[in-house]
């Protein structure tokens, strides 16, 4: 029997040590967007993982590798799965960095670098938790997997075939997802399923080189009007998304949703301080209906524009070129591929065959079925630790790959983790607290024993 | 009596030793915009004109101060005001260089540099006329005056105040402005006006952060999209500017103004091949039509648009902020008050009351007499260089202050110089002929003495 009192002090009293390990991982600058420093860290992933008595792989996916790792435990009938990823987020804008992004930082009881709780930190919290185990007992409680991948932070392009082609060899019981929350009171958070997503890019490209807008501004095509246009023409300031049968498929709020969503803390009085917004869209409030936006709605979002001079000052030129990224959440049961035709046909329709369409990155959506017994396991443990179990909620707002486990390997996909509302995940002074990284740590120790017993 | 052929053939001895002098004030990065190497430009305009004796003073207009130079001739009853400027366009996007913006380089009978047409090189060559002459007599025909400013490329924000106050002191009888052209067949261009401006940033500042889109994407506001919709509130694709009263003052089209029209040679196919442009906007096609539109309509051009994350890759942000860079051009009697007013009313009662709305500069149009003589000596001289007479241009598609000196000082402003289409002016690559460069200077150096003599 695992003395879970032992293993939550091993956590405290090793807690420096975990996050120097930490440190050293964020230190890698793994921007899968830029394509920087993915030998490397597949590298101390891997060292990471080893270090632990893991037997490792670096498999190829076609494109950035993934870092297979598996040990045998005393229950060798039971397999869990835990699926992280090395890659970040660009770090972007850099001036506003209170301390340099690569530089894992803390102070006043938060550690800030770029992929220090997305997802670096559930990384090293998950082998945190096994090293509390291992201090107990030389032997893991049941067979453990890894899957950490590089490609997150762009859509996880290679990883539903990679499941797919590796589905035997990935085989697993059920499945803890590279992330978790706790909301604005500390209350932790069960994502029971994740949107997907249809990332896109938009370029408008109509002259061989900048013009000054003295000269062309009334005769010349302009590559920003054009972009800003076909914009518009897809959403209006209703929000409504124009693509023709865009909605079609979408399944409405079960009744269950709506309990759930109803039962959720309302975040939205958290969100306005913390982010400054001052009227949700649509004017909603409360709950159900703020969560039920915010997680079962479709969503098209402009990530960012580009076009002509951008520096401080006036510069009178008439670009050649303008672009924007966009990015498409989806509900269950749209796909991306119905996004990317719709959209196509849509802006030709419009008149703006002009407009060039790339797909940067696209995942189906995907949830777990609600009255799963690891689920309501992982939402029981957690009282444990936190003082209550978690809050279901029927989706998160983000994407993933958790579709593709949930296809191919026929396992319950579900979340843990050391997120709060103030990590500022792929922003700048992303943050972990550090009272949250010994809790997360300690709730999974607590889910992997009882996984295993069960 | 002077003798052109000695001072043609001056020009073209002395050529090398004047592009020098041209790419030593090109190797001060002057960018207004960016408030750049002005000082240092001040000291080098200033030591080009005290070279050639003129006595010169730096003179305060509350931004980038103004060089100011005079010099007495011969005839002192006679004074020809030169108007120039230090400052240039910004250099970026710096890739699109092929070589250094701010180390001017000759390759093929061209010079490139950032600022070597517009408006260093006019500068330059201003000297060289000067030089030609002073090599016959050291005397110049008539006193000459220069106003160089350092604010042209931001709008010239001070010079229509400065002009006014020291209007005693720039008295003169006619005005030779800051560039003349070629058109597609090397034939010289009089341009008999310029458009005025109002160059305005918008911005959209809604959150304290930028947000993960995955959590906002379907309740935050989104500062992108709200510039978008503001932006096509303004312009939609049918072209027409809807503040309203936008068109009221605009002055149709004169009988003169579409015969000068229709009489100019057709430079559609050049820019079609130069510009890489399919089609014109309306579909427009042939003079006077095109000519029309591109002269004397009121335009607004995105020049910039900001927002978000513009880097490789995706990255799932909601952008806190967007920005963008918009140029309004101006024909008789539009006035940049009018546009500024008619904005703010027209955004706000559309909805858009988030969008901010900054001035960066403004001109008011300007134009002068066709039947000018002054004018029409220098449209005549051209003949001597070009073989041919300058065409008169109803208006320029550009902007300047020549307004304040029309008004204040009530002289003709003409232009001349060495300006060419594939110049490149405020993009990437701008550069000279070399050729052109040396007959801009034959001709001016026949302006001022002809102006001395009349």
């Amino acid at each position: 029997m695992v003395d879970f009192k032992q293993a939550d002090q091993y956590v405290n009293d090793n807690l420096d040590a975990s996050l120097d390990e930490l440190a050293a991982l964020c230190a890698v600058p793994s921007v899968a967007a830029q394509g920087m420093g993915i030998d490397e860290a597949v590298d101390v992933v891997q060292a990471m993982l080893a270090k632990r008595g893991f037997t490792t792989e670096v498999m190829q996916t076609g494109g950035a590798p993934v870092v297979y790792a598996e040990r045998k435990g005393r229950n060798t009938a039971k397999t869990l799965l835990f699926y992280n990823h090395y890659d970040v987020q660009p770090a972007e804008p850099l001036e506003l960095w209170d301390s340099p992004p690569f530089e894992a930082t803390r102070r006043d009881g938060k550690m800030y670098a770029r992929g220090v709780s997305d997802d670096k930190g559930h990384f090293a919290s998950r082998l945190f938790a096994l090293d509390s185990l291992l201090a107990q007992d030389p032997e893991l409680p049941c067979n453990i997997k890894f899957v950490v991948e590089g490609e997150e932070e762009i859509g996880s392009l290679h990883m539903p075939a990679f499941v797919e082609k590796h589905a035997a060899k990935l085989a697993a019981d059920a499945c803890i997802w590279e992330f978790g929350y706790v909301d604005a009171n500390d209350k932790p958070i069960q994502y029971m399923g994740m949107r997907g997503l249809c990332y896109v890019e938009f370029t408008v490209d109509l002259l061989k080189t900048d013009v000054h807008s003295g000269l062309g501004g009334s005769i010349f095509p302009n590559a920003a009007w054009r972009l800003v246009w076909a914009l518009n023409s897809l959403k209006g300031p209703d929000g409504r998304i124009r693509i023709p049968g865009h909605y079609d498929k979408v399944v409405p709020p079960t009744e269950l949703d709506r309990q759930l969503a109803t039962a959720l803390p309302y975040e939205g009085d958290d969100y306005k301080q913390r982010y400054g917004v001052k009227e949700f869209l649509r004017g909603t409030q409360g709950n159900p209906n703020l969560a039920l936006q915010e997680f079962l709605e479709p969503t098209m979002t402009i990530c960012g524009l580009t076009a002509g001079y951008q520096g401080p000052g006036a510069k009178t030129v008439l670009p050649a070129k303008a672009s924007a990224k966009v990015d498409f959440r989806l509900v269950p049961n749209q796909t991306p591929e119905d996004v990317m035709k719709g959209l196509r046909a849509f802006l030709d329709a419009e008149g703006f065959s002009d407009v060039e369409v790339k797909e940067l990155g696209s995942e189906p959506p995907g949830r777990t079925d609600p009255n799963d017994p690891f689920l309501n396991m992982v939402v029981e443990t957690a009282a444990e630790v936190y003082g209550a179990p978690m809050t279901r909620v029927p989706m998160s707002g983000g994407s993933g790959p958790n579709h593709a486990f949930l296809h191919y390997l026929k396992l319950p996909v579900v979340t843990a983790g050391l997120g709060y509302p103030g990590g500022l995940v792929h922003a700048p002074n992303e943050n972990i607290r550090e009272d949250l990284y010994v809790k997360a740590t300690q709730h999974i120790a607590r889910v992997v024993t009882k996984f295993a017993e069960a």
